[in-house]
């Protein structure tokens, strides 16, 4: 049977935050905290689809780890459930208070802690976000290359798992996280992992909490790997007579084993909708748009393998940037094709589907996905971090119209079926948040859905930290 | 305090198989259960310095995942301990029936079941060992590159979180393993993972077992990532004046982000031992190892930088190997430097030490280190994945002197403390095992020590699997 969300689980949850409770909080915590309408509002928000659930109840500015210690406990001693907040940028509900409680928005804990430039690695605090981590890296000749579009927070990132444009050469944030100071359910201050590359020391902590989202710890310092930049950078763009032409060039990169950068698709719908949003007039057909790192002689030798396997399918000729302004406008192109979707249709969400397969499934999980979304008529657009296997549809619903919410979701429910029979994911790098959780069921099974139930009732028995999400009840 | 363990903490365990149980166990199991002693002798014994715990008290030969389930179960509803047992090639004691208990052989799960080579993924048994992966590979154009000397079964590199000399370009298990089939304590069948490059579907369970060392599950098939050999290979040793001099190379190659394939110390100790171990006719001074992997003329240019970073700390000239089969005599050398020391001394045991640390400590890691060494005065080798910060001495000790053992436990303890203090790990690929638990509490710090217990304690809460072992009591 195929489990469609067609709307958020909970509506109004009670209210946990009696006017005594309130008042501890603020006596502890004076104007860090907020009740204000609008506050609560933007934080009972994100870039998911749903619109029709209450905001927190109240919202905390957490400014050390300490007070991230002093609010769970006081909300672990009266049951109200806290929502980790970095910068409002997921994708599946992740943030939104299903269960009444607060929100803990750590954007004020947004300091460097350490750059060990030799070691490439970088202490931060949860609510650094990416493009201010590579601002403060400038001139020690390392980035960080983890990249999902959005300015997201190492925090949130960390939290969902997060990659993106660059993961095909430079991995994750299951490969970049090092080691976290989390702050558990009980209160306690736990350390997992260490600043060396690799270690066989008991159960690898770290990696059970990046992709937690939320649930089984709060963040409070992150430790990332950072890379040195490449010694040449380019990036072109190429154009194909059709998106089964452009996939099958991607796949045969990645086969070919080329240390390719990024590889990202944009169909022909992403870049109508980006020319209009952003000026451009990139030609109206499916594109690659590819970057290459390495030294002046190997992106070269990259450069020209990928033109020859790009001729191979009737790529076009590739049009090269190789200045850092040129690079940086393509890549915001890239970057912006969420928004100019939204706004190609005002008033319009995005429902945005996240399946990740083996590479040699990509051609058929995503060919047959467009003919069905062609055929169900709603507008979409299709980018895909194709090199990884892993691309979007975002669907582009009036979030008021039951019907097409229906036809969308149940597009997304045929695609993660289909991605699940070819080995995938029904999540590359989005999260389940409260939108995957049946989908969770029917990729991972009941066995491992309920390891994953115990662990979580073991570390937070009450159920406090960021409840409805990833599991369905606590 | 530093806490040193002299011995095993358990001598004789009680028997937990009664006649009774036994034959139950033997109606199932017919000729795959054996009690010999020549058979449970062998399956009590490691690569580890323990001599004088008994062996397990039945040893069971699984040919499927059926089997391993009837035996947890059986296990589980008697409490008797399950002891994995891959080939016996692990170093800290993980084999060793401290609780008594049936060791759970899965040599004849040695089937690889599947090799996707367009995806570049091999789905195997537990009992296929690295060489036999890498042999049925042949012809592919891919190979298996995770490689810590001995030929490991995978179950076994997967369960201690193992790495070797190729791990710094092509990372440990953590990240060469994509999913995995499990079975729990309860005897459920786990599937963790999927064979998607990426994903963010819930608790990263896959990472939560490897490294687990058998004490939460039973692994019954491994998805691994291979990858494409590389157009061109490489090798060079190359001698320096003094171990720092071969470290700060190391160290300079790292820094620059050249992408070695592998770069190996081996200390004079080493290589008179592989001298007289293999028929070599070696320098003996220290010496750097290096291979490096990429297309013709990548090859070429990181050979020559990596050479003008030896010329500045006064290395002596390149000695290459292009031929696979001159590559081949060099890395076994690096191989058998272990099996060298061993025969150094007739009748010792190595006391090895396994600490990592971030790339900018390690010459001050193991200087100090070497120092003391030489000022306790017992015979010994150091070999170093020195890329990764990870190396290792190996102390040769009489296992029947309470005085060798004594000093070089203290010559492992300061070391380890050092690298703790230097953010590094205690151990960077061998495992916790019995042997360094009390270095986990002071690494990890006693608040993660208890994540795991609680961990450990919901997953298996008769404390069946491998008991005794990365955590004290259960």
């Amino acid at each position: 049977m195929l489990l469609t969300t067609d709307s958020p689980r909970s509506t109004a949850a009670p209210a946990r935050l009696t006017p005594d409770l309130l008042a501890a909080l603020a006596a502890r915590f004076g104007a860090q905290l907020s009740t204000a309408l609008a506050v609560r509002e933007q934080h009972g928000r994100d870039e998911s689809a749903y619109v029709d659930v209450p905001p927190p109840e109240a919202v905390l500015f957490a400014e050390s780890t300490q007070d991230v210690i002093d609010l769970i406990v006081f909300a672990d001693a009266h049951a109200v459930p806290v929502i980790p907040f970095g910068v409002g940028s997921s994708l599946e509900g992740h943030l939104l208070a299903v269960r009444g409680g607060i929100s803990l928005d750590v954007s004020r804990m947004n300091r460097v802690l350490a750059v060990n430039a030799e070691d490439m690695t970088v202490t931060v605090q949860p609510g650094v976000t990416r493009k201010q981590l590579n601002s403060e890296l400038k001139g020690t000749g390392l980035f960080f290359p983890v990249d999902p579009g959005a300015d997201a927070s190492i925090g949130g990132m960390c939290a969902t798992r997060a990659s993106g444009t660059n993961a095909v050469r430079y991995g994750t944030m299951r490969e970049n996280v090092l080691a976290l100071e989390v702050v558990t359910a009980s209160g306690a201050v736990v350390r997992t992992g260490t600043r060396a590359k690799k270690s066989s020391a008991g159960y690898d902590l770290t990696r059970l909490m990046v992709g937690s989202e939320g649930t089984l710890g709060v963040f409070t310092e992150i430790v990332v790997r950072v890379h040195p930049l490449p010694e040449a950078e380019s990036a072109a763009v190429c154009s194909f007579p059709s998106i089964e032409a452009a996939v099958r060039t991607a796949i045969h990169i990645i086969q070919a084993g080329i240390p390719i950068a990024r590889v990202e698709l944009l169909d022909a719908n992403s870049i109508r909708m980006v020319n209009v949003h952003s000026k451009l007039a990139l030609p109206e057909s499916p594109m690659l748009l590819m970057e290459f790192h390495g030294t002046a002689s190997g992106v070269k030798e990259q450069a020209e393998t990928v033109r020859m396997i790009a001729d191979e399918f009737g790529g076009g000729s590739f049009e090269w940037a190789t200045s850092a302004e040129d690079r940086s406008r393509l890549w915001t192109a890239r970057h912006h094709a969420y928004f100019a979707a939204i706004q190609s249709r005002p008033g319009c969400r995005a429902i945005s589907t996240d399946t990740c397969v083996p590479i040699s499934r990509l051609a058929e999980c995503l060919l047959e996905s467009v003919d069905e979304a062609d055929a169900a008529g709603l507008p979409y657009y299709l980018v895909g971090h194709v090199g990884d296997g892993n691309f979007h549809f975002g669907y582009l619903i009036d979030p008021n119209s039951a019907h097409e919410r229906r036809v969308a979701e149940t597009l997304n429910a045929q695609l993660v079926a289909r991605a699940i029979r070819l080995d995938g994911t029904c999540t590359g790098e989005h999260g389940i948040g409260m939108h995957k959780m049946d989908f969770l069921v029917q990729e991972a099974g009941i066995e491992a859905v309920e390891m994953m139930r115990a662990i979580k009732r073991t570390l937070d028995p009450k159920g406090i930290l960021n409840p409805g999400k990833i599991l369905d009840g606590k």
